[in-house]
């Protein structure tokens, strides 16, 4: 069975992560049967090193930066880091569970995803620092001495610096609306969801957990675009498992 | 029959700008006949006035902006303006001909054409001036005037300056080459050629019209990424027909 590696936090089910959750959404898309493996920040890297999982990029002293998601499957004897990546290997050793690329679609997928990460720029100065508070403490550690610095982790903002981000934040949701209504139906590609729609649900799942349901923040994204990203969610809660 | 607007120019051919291409491209693709009636940019607005193609954008000013490409079809009693939303049209209209936007993919390739606009950013400073050169006089005249101001236009770019932005244009042609490597095949979704492939084919002819085939600068883009891109026009030289 596929080992799932994801990092765990104080929420109820601990999956929080975007980029691990667009994974787990592809695994569960598919119908894949895995395990979570859950790991703190600090053993991130010698896990990878012992399952042999590459590193994703470089930090900037040039090292290797290792990062979740990373699967390992025991039935190919392979482990891959990085979603789009992990999502690629599940569509070329599962070809008989639905397609998270379609047929054409990779580069075109890629570059929407690429718009997307654009788009969401303004995220991050938002979230981050909400993000760490609900870490367990080895990781917490961790994340503020390493994963992005102070800059971005110790700073809750507040007042109108807020919402000047959060008014770049919905800009960002603009544009992908409106690339999102250039089809029929609630997905990019139309009726079916793809792993374009799973990424961007990683994102908006990560907002509605990190904030919480009930906060002020994801009432004001769930009052965007007709409820748009609320609605995503929820056509995709079905492939929301923790297994 | 369709009448295509388009801006002439003193080449062979005369067709040269990389947004009429994408729809000469798309109507030829298609295999729908057309004639092309030739404007030169003083006469754009009254034109689209006539025929009751919309503005496609605004000026500093905000006046309306009226562009080519446009289109009329007098089987449809419809002008069109914009070279996707005549691909829209087309594919709408004449839905027996190949697709150029396949089922679901409008949104994704929209969000390419969008990767592929900011990839190319460098290109403006280095070729403006030169298409400037090769207008009638009536357009040279409003292109100068009005059209990107002098900061793009009186500036033919020379050594380090043109060196410089050759290098940045690389970069925006390796991001599109990384983008289309990721499905087998000389277009972004494969074998098949897609709207996308033609924008990108109406971008690279216009930099070998304008420059011309034996020029330094034509000669070093054919040498990037493989000879990608002198072979993407190969590949769709079919469709080059200016009817």
């Amino acid at each position: 069975m596929i080992t799932f590696y994801d990092i765990p936090s104080t929420i109820p089910g601990q999956a929080w992560s975007p980029n691990t959750w667009k994974a787990r959404y592809a695994l569960n898309f598919k119908g894949i049967p895995y395990q979570t493996a859950w790991v703190e920040y600090p053993d991130i890297e010698a896990t990878c090193k012992k399952i042999g999982a590459l590193p994703t990029s470089k930090r900037a002293d040039g090292s290797p930066l290792y990062t979740f998601p990373v699967i390992h499957d025991p039935s190919t004897g392979t482990s891959i880091a990085e979603s789009s990546l992990i999502a690629e290997y599940l569509d070329k050793t599962y070809p008989d569970a639905p397609a998270l690329f379609p047929p054409g679609t990779k580069g075109l997928q890629s570059a929407f995803l690429a718009a997307h990460r654009t788009a969401l720029g303004a995220l991050w100065q938002l979230i981050m620092p909400v993000t760490a508070t609900i870490l367990n403490p080895p990781s917490q550690v961790y994340f503020k001495a390493t994963k992005f610095g102070p800059h971005l982790v110790d700073l809750i903002l507040s007042g109108k610096e807020k919402e000047e981000q959060f008014s770049k934040l919905k800009e960002g949701f603009d544009i992908l609306d409106e690339l999102l209504r250039k089809e029929e139906g609630p997905f990019v590609m139309g009726e079916n969801a793809t792993f374009t729609d799973l990424a961007m649900a990683g994102y908006v799942l990560w907002m509605k957990k990190v904030w919480g349901e009930d906060s002020a923040e994801w009432t004001e994204v769930k009052g965007w675009h007709m409820g748009r990203w609320s609605e995503l969610l929820t056509n995709l809660e079905k492939y929301e498992t923790i297994l």
